[in-house]
């Protein structure tokens, strides 16, 4: 007898679609793959994860006939992709149907930051245009020199929107890439030299831990804004708040963080920094899409056929 | 003797360059024309106009030498255009410079509106994503459809960043334009049934007022949002909040309002309107193009130039 194991915080359409789809067990977190029965854990086959707990060696092996871990989400830095290697465990994302979300969300929060609209509606709301007059003058968004991190799908997609702001596109990847009139940078301390926003947008994981390193964000104008829509994982956080703090640079606007949600409170005390909940991909319609794309891959694993979007 | 009225809220730096321009007297608005003394009042050639307070006839008529008023924006609502165009009195005002700012603003707001962004900010700065968890699903931005109620310049200036976030484009103007593959609508009723975002770039002024009528805002569907960056006289105000209040369209993004900045306070309790205090131009980069602008249009009067940018 085989079962599939759903972890994870998952809404409730979400469950009552893995439940007529897989008759699952369900967990909130992988830790607590060690309270199973052992007759359950041996049962499971394939996992359908959530979220941003470690999901590590140890916890695979406690599911010794485990060969699927369909993630939710486009990034599964949280999945221990090496020991799913060695043990012939498939990984799937769900790539591609969050991008325009998240590409929306990382253009969103950088009008937010440079046009100040939180302050300016604060402004307003506390009547205080009313009473003191217009809101201060901020500064030009469209036309600015943008460094994008990382020119993938969600990465080219953040640039296809800003070159409607007749933003200047820069761009750091491995490789130069087919690109409009975009300008490569070999190295990103260049590509922060060269740009009034940074946005990231790399994969997550151990390969791009502190990418944008305390040099790179030293490399920063002092009005530069970091844009963060990866993991909180990509940048050297505590070298982008002591910028922050030290007015070195000119602000941020994140939708990840280290440790999130336990967001360090340094955060909560910068007005120059947009925050949001991890909330790129938080539509209905997208979360519908990857939920769908999740059930999909796991469907084709229990009927043998080709996985639809395998990471390994 | 001949002399330059400079009349509005300026900031300091263009009060410094009007000064040292033209030398001119200074009064706060239009009313104040009453109480110049005769001898001034018939010295007065030019005046530098900002703001939305009336320009009336009977204010121009105090200045019987008046044969410019060059406005410092690109409405010039407040301005009887009517009387002017009898005294033969010239109006300038300050076009396209701004018109990315505004776009950007417009933008930016219906990203806020759709992803509930100052919502989401709240969430986790208050301690609520790390108390209770993620931020709500909220709706998909890109791909969307969206009605321009004026395809002038800022109009396209904004069908041009949408349609980055692969929107449908629909608009509405007295004729056809050449455009992409943009979908024409001869009536405002018909642009506002097949959409889900309204974004109003009309020109203010009498032929505007209230364009965006009850009729109008009632063809709206349920979740449309209704954003507008041109003037609060074009829309049916009144109608516009009684749709918000009872629910029947799904929100507001509004950088403009009737007698701002004294808005209705009705506003304030609707959570599901985007407030900005009208700064749609309002960048340290544009204000300065616009001062530029306003007082290149007073040098080539007084020189006996061709105007820059007349509109009369």
């Amino acid at each position: 007898m085989t079962a599939t194991l759903v972890i994870g915080p998952y809404s409730d359409i979400d469950v009552a679609g893995l439940k007529s789809a897989f008759d699952p067990f369900f967990l909130d977190k992988p830790a607590d793959i060690s309270g199973l029965e052992q007759t359950i854990q041996s049962q499971i086959t394939a996992v359908a994860f959530k979220g941003h707990a470690s999901f590590d060696g140890g916890l695979m092996d406690m599911l010794p006939n485990l060969k699927l871990i369909a993630n939710y989400g486009v990034g599964y830095d949280a999945i221990n992709i090496t020991h799913a290697n060695e043990r012939g465990i498939k990984v799937t994302n769900t790539p591609d149907v969050l991008n325009d979300d998240v590409a929306d969300i990382a253009v969103g929060m950088l009008l937010m930051q440079v046009r100040e609209m939180s302050q300016a509606s604060e402004w307003a709301r506390s009547g205080r245009w009313k009473n003191q007059g217009e809101y201060r003058l901020n500064r030009k968004f469209s036309g600015g020199r943008v460094g994008i991190v990382g020119l993938g799908r969600i990465g080219r997609e953040i640039a296809n929107r800003l070159a409607s702001f007749k933003m200047d596109i820069h761009y750091f990847a491995r490789t130069s890439k087919p690109t409009p009139d975009w300008t490569y940078h070999d190295n990103p301390v260049a590509l922060a030299k060269a740009v009034d926003y940074l946005v990231v947008a790399l994969v997550g994981g151990p390969d791009t831990t502190k990418f944008v390193s305390r040099e790179v964000i030293a490399a920063l104008n002092p009005n530069a804004i970091i844009v963060n829509i990866s993991r909180g994982s990509t940048i050297d956080e505590e070298a982008m708040l002591e910028a922050l703090e030290a007015g070195k640079i000119g602000g941020a606007a994140l939708d990840v963080f280290q440790n999130e949600p336990n967001i360090d409170p340094r955060f909560y005390d910068l007005h120059n920094v947009v925050i949001q909940p991890h909330q790129g991909s938080g539509t209905v319609e997208t979360r519908a899409d990857m939920a769908a794309l999740q059930r999909d891959n796991i469907h084709a694993f229990v009927r043998g056929e080709k996985l639809v979007t395998p990471v390994n």
